[in-house]
C-alpha cells in the first residue's frame, strides 16, 4: 500500500527532517512540496538550501515547489504532513481541513484546542476520538491532528509511564538544542560562549501540553490531567537533541529501579517508524548525552538516566532529538496511526 | 595597612584568577606562591602557563614557586589563600593551621566540617565565631575557614534574600561552565555540540552546604537550615558563568514585585572586593546570560531575572561567575572579613 | 577641545562598538546617532538591542534615534562615523559629504575609489592627500575616508613592515570571527562543530585592498602596490579576533628574527585611540590566540607571532579585534587623524 | 575469507574507529584488542570509555584486553593495524614485525624511513615493493607499512590530481578538528571561542610526508617528489574534519574546469572500504564543510571546492573525515591493499 502525502512547509529545517524521514519510508510516498509564496515555482533542490548531512533525495530535488493552499496542491493527496510557521498554519490549516484534507501537523496553531487531538502514539493514541468531535462541531470532511512542542514531548512519555505511582507535580528545566529555533532561530552571536536563559512561550507549552497530553478522551470529551508541570526553559550550545532535568513528585514512593522498570515498560507503537521500545533508561548517571544519544532508535527513542529518589519522588534525566522525535518524526508516526486506525 | 599573603595551589585555573585579582588589590600583597612539588623553585612565569586575558603582573612572573608546607613558607604571611586539589587541601591545611596560619580556603575538605566556618560574607558573617569552638576543639592557633562549592554560592544569597517568605523547599537546576572543572576537566571532545547531565558530588555539595550557610550559629554551635534543596547539575559549552534555574516553594504568597524587591535588597558587605550590591535584579527575561553578565561588579555581583511566580512560590534564574564569586574572589572576601573581623 | 561626532547606522554590531569605543573618548563626543527609518524616533535604548559586554552608556541610551539623511542631522556636527550598509552607505554618504560633512566610514562602499583615501594611520596617513582631489573632482565640501575591510586590516601592517624586504607575492588564509558577519549574519546551525570555506567578496576585498594601502599618493593621485595577494577566507567559531596565516615571499631574504625586529619597529600613530607600538610580535609559537590576545592595546594592538623562514620568505601568523581594530576603532582611529591633519 | 586481526591502541579515539569500522567489514575480523598495560586483563567494554555515536558491538565488547607485546597476542593472527603512541609504536612494532606480523600502522613512527611504505591506495600503491627492500634490511619476516598523517591525507590525493600539470610549490593552511588530538589532546577551556594557531610537528610532516607519498619507487628504491610544501596548521573548534586551504603553483596553466575534471578523475582503489571516486568536487563555493560533508562515502570519501584560478595556478579547500579517511579508515585500507597485493 502507498499513501501519496503532500509536505506544508517543506523547506525549513523541519521540512527538511519530514523529506529526509520520509525518503525511504515504507509506505508514505511524497506527492507534492510547498513553501512560501517567494519559493513557488522553483525545484526543491533551488528552494531549499539543503543543510541535512544526508544527500538530498534525488527524486524530491526535482519536485517543483508549490504555493500551500488547498487550490494548489494535487487532488489525490492522501495525507498532508504540515511544519508551516504557526501564524500561516493557523490561517491555512483549517482551510485545507475544510476540503477535506486529513493533516498531520507539527505547528503550534490550535494544539490546546478541545476539540483537537494533541497526539503521542505511545502515549495517548485514544485521543484521535476526538476527532469525531471536531468534525460535527466544524463541519469539516478533513482532519487536524497536532503533535506537542519538541521540549514537550521529551518529557511526557517518561511521565505517563511514571503515573502509575500518583503523578502530583513536576519541575523540568531544559537544555535546548539551536535546531528547536529553526534554522536561523538562534545567531552564533547569541549562543557561542552563552546560554540564553528564556524561550518565548516555551514554558506555557510544556505546562500545558502535557497536561492534555496525559488527560482522558472519554465520549468525545477533554478531560486534562491534574499534574501541576513548572518549567524552566533555556537554549544551549548544542545542534540536536533536547536534555530535561526532571523531579517529579509522586504520591506513591517507588524505588528508583522500580521507576527504571516503569520507564522501560511504557508500551511501544506497533507503527513502522516507532522504536521497539519507547524509552532506553540508562544506568551510566553520565548517560544520555545529547551528541551520543539523540540518534537512539533512529531519533525515536527517548533516553532518560541519572534517577535518584528524593523526599518527594524521584529526579531524572531525559532525552529526544527535538526535530526528529520531537518534530518530524511525531509527525510521521501520528500519521502512521492515522492510517493505522483508518482515518487516512 | 598592607597584609602579606601566601598562595596556595597558585597556578591553576583558580590560583591564575587568584593572581590576577590580587594585582591590584588594596591591602593583601601576595608574598609567596605554591605549587604542586613538580614545579618547585621554577619562577612563577614557568611553572603557570598563564592563560587568564589579562597580562600576567609582572611582580609576580618572577617569584619563585615554593612547595605546599608549613616549611617552605616565610614565617612573616599574615594570610593565607587556598585553591588546592581537595586531596591535597585535606592534607596539608590543618597542618597549616597548627603551625599558626589563618587560612581562606576555596577547597572542597571540611567545608561541611561543624567546626568549620564556610562563609558567604553577604550571608552568613557571623558563622566565623566558629572559628573559637574549632581552635578550642583542634588546638590550633590558625584558623580555617571555607567558602561554598561554586554552584552553591551563585544561589544562596538569592535564597537567603527570601528567607522571610519563609523558604520551604527548592529544586534547582545548573547550567555550569567548563572553567568550574579546572583547565583540563572538561575535553572539547566531550562537550562540543553536547551538554553533561552529571558532575560528580556537585548535587550532593549544594544540598548540604546550602543548609549550612543559611543555618544558624549560637554559642559557637552550628544548627542547619530545614530547606531541602533538590539539585540537578550540568555541564554546558560556556566558559565562564553558572546560570541556575531556581523553584523556590515558600510558606508565604510574595508577588514576583516583592521577590525582585527581596534579591535587591540583601544588605551588602562593607570590604574591598564586595559589590555595592550583591544581587542585580533583571526585568528583561532574557537575562542575565552568562556571557553578557558574568562581569557584573568585576565578576563579584550575582544577576537574576525571569521571575514569575508559580503556585507553590516563585522560580527564577540567577548567575554568577564561577571562578571569581564562586572561587577565587569568594576567598578574597573572606579573607577580607576576616581582616576586619580582626582574626588576622 | 571637544570634537562632535554624529554615529550613522548606530545600533548595529558595529555601531555599538562605536558606542562603546566613545564613551570615554578624550576629545570626540556623540551628538547624534542614526539608523533605519523603522528605529527613527526610538531611544537609542530600545532601537538597539545593547549586546556589548559592558553597560550602555546612560548618555547615549537616552538619545533619540534619527534617520540617516543630512535634513535629519544637527548643523553643528564636526564628523560623522559610519558603519552603514554598503547599500544604503553608498547612497547616503555622497549627499552628506555634499552637505559639508567629514564622514569616516567603515562600509565597504568606494574603498577602492581612486580618489577616496583608505587608509591605517600607521600605514598610509599621506593618502589623506587625496582628499583634494575628492574635492575638486566631486564639488563637495565635506569628505568621505573608508578603513578597510577587517580581514585587510589585520595583514596589512604587518606587510607594511615587510615592504622594506622587497614584497612581492602574499598568500594569506584567514580564520574570522562570527562578528564580522554582524549580529545575525552567522547562525548557529552553520557554525556549531564547523567551518565556513567562503565569504562573499572577502578574498577580493584582501587583494585589492592591500594593493591600494600599500600604495602611494604623489600630487593628488594614487599608484597601486605590485604585490600580488592570494586569499582564502574562512569562517570559523569564534566570537571575536580574526586570525590569520600569511606565507609572504620577499625579495631579500631576511632572518625570522629580522622579520620580528621589522615588524614590532614599525612606526606607531601619535593619536589618542593608537597603540604605542602597532604590532607585537609573540616568541611562543602558540601565540597570539584570537581569545587571549584580542584585547591587546584595548583591542587596537596588532599580534604576530608563529614566524619562520621558508624557501622563498617568511610565514607567519597575524590577529587583530574585528570589531575594535578592524571596524569601529578604525574609523575612530581615522577620525582622529582627521583631526590632527586639520580637516576637521 | 576471513582475515583475522588484531588490533593495538584499540581503546583510544582512533582505535574505537577502527573498532567502528571493522564492525561489518566484509573479510577482516577483529580477533584481538590490546592497551596499555594498565587495561590489560579488563574487558574492552570495561577498558574503552565508549565515545562513539553507535552502539558498541557486542562481541568486541566482552573480549579482553591484552598487552601490546608478541608474547601477548595469539599466533593465528594475518595482520595487525596499530594505533598506538609514537613513542609505543616505535617500540613494540619492530619487535612484532620481527616475530612475523605484518602491521599497518597509524602512528607516526618511521612514517619517512626510506625502507618503509607510506601509503595511500589510491596514489602510490606500489611503494609496497619497499617492503622488499625493508625485509632484506631490516631481516623480517612481517612488515610494517604506514599511512600518512591526517592532515596530510586530506591534501595529498588531490596533489596527485594535479601532478599532471606540474606541481611546483604547494603553500596550504589547515583547519583541523580537536579529534586529531585524540579524547583528551584539546581542553574546552582552551578551544572555545579560540582557535589554536600551533600544532606540534604537524607542519613539518605535511612538508615531508606529501614529498615521499609523491614520490616514485624504482627497483625497491624511494626517490621524493620535489614539489616544495609549505603548511600552516590550526586547530579549530569543529569535532571532526580537517578542512584545508591551497595554493598550488603549476608549471602548465590548466582552467579551474580542467583542473575540477582532473579531481574528479583520480583513479579509485578496487577495494571494500575505498570510495568509488577517491575526490567529490562542488560548484558550490560554501561546500565543502565540515560537519555536513565528513561523512561522504562512510567518511572514505575527500571533497573538494572553491576551485579559483591565480597568477601560478589554482586555489581551492579540500576537507576529509581525520579519524576515518584520516586514521583509522586510512590503515584499514593499507590493511585491505596488503591483502589484495597478497602480502597477507
Amino acid at each position: 500500500m502507498s499513501v501519496r502525502v503532500g509536505l506544508l512547509g517543506a523547506t525549513g529545517a523541519v521540512g527538511q527532517r519530514f523529506v529526509q524521514l520520509l525518503d525511504d519510508h515504507p509506505t508514505f510516498e511524497i506527492a507534492a512540496v510547498t513553501a512560501s509564496p517567494d519559493s513557488a515555482g522553483e525545484s526543491y533542490r533551488d528552494a531549499a538550501k539543503w543543510r541535512v548531512d544526508t544527500p538530498i533525495p534525488e527524486g524530491i530535488a526535482e519536485m517543483t515547489v508549490r504555493e500551500t493552499s488547498p487550490d494548489a496542491l494535487p487532488d489525490d493527496l492522501d495525507l498532508l504532513f504540515s511544519s508551516l510557521p504557526s501564524s500561516v498554519g493557523a490561517e491555512v490549516e483549517p482551510e485545507l481541513c475544510e476540503a477535506g484534507y486529513v493533516v498531520s501537523s507539527n505547528s503550534s496553531n490550535e494544539r490546546m484546542a478541545e476539540d483537537v487531538p494533541l497526539t503521542i502514539p505511545e502515549v495517548n493514541p485514544d485521543h484521535l476520538d476526538l476527532i469525531e468531535t471536531q468534525r460535527e462541531q466544524r463541519g469539516w470532511d478533513g482532519a487536524l491532528v497536532k503533535n506537542p512542542n519538541c521540549s514537550t514531548i521529551t518529557m511526557v512519555p517518561t511521565l505517563a509511564a511514571l503515573d502509575q505511582f500518583g503523578l502530583d507535580r513536576v519541575h523540568v528545566a531544559t537544555l535546548q538544542a539551536v535546531s528547536g529555533a529553526g534554522y536561523s532561530g538562534v545567531t552564533s552571536m547569541e549562543i557561542i560562549d552563552n546560554v540564553l536563559p528564556h524561550i518565548g512561550g516555551e514554558e506555557e507549552k510544556m505546562e500545558t501540553e502535557s497536561r492534555k497530553l496525559l488527560g482522558s478522551v472519554d465520549d468525545g470529551e477533554l478531560s486534562l490531567h491534574e499534574v501541576d508541570v513548572s518549567a524552566s526553559c533555556n537554549r544551549v550550545p548544542s545542534l540536536d537533541g533536547h536534555l530535561e532535568n526532571v523531579f517529579a513528585e509522586l504520591d506513591e514512593d517507588p524505588s528508583a529501579a522500580e521507576v527504571h522498570e516503569a520507564l522501560e515498560s511504557l508500551d511501544a507503537a506497533d507503527l513502522p517508524s516507532a522504536p521497539g521500545q519507547p524509552i532506553h533508561v540508562f544506568d551510566d548517571p553520565e548517560r544520555p548525552q545529547p551528541r551520543l544519544d539523540r540518534m537512539r532508535g533512529k531519533g525515536m527513542q527517548i533516553s532518560a538516566g541519572g534517577l535518584r529518589e528524593t523526599a518527594e519522588g524521584i529526579r531524572y534525566n531525559c532525552l529526544a532529538h527535538n526535530t526528529i522525535r520531537g518534530a518530524a518524526g511525531a509527525s510521521v508516526l501520528n500519521g502512521e496511526l492515522l492510517v493505522e486506525d483508518g482515518w487516512v
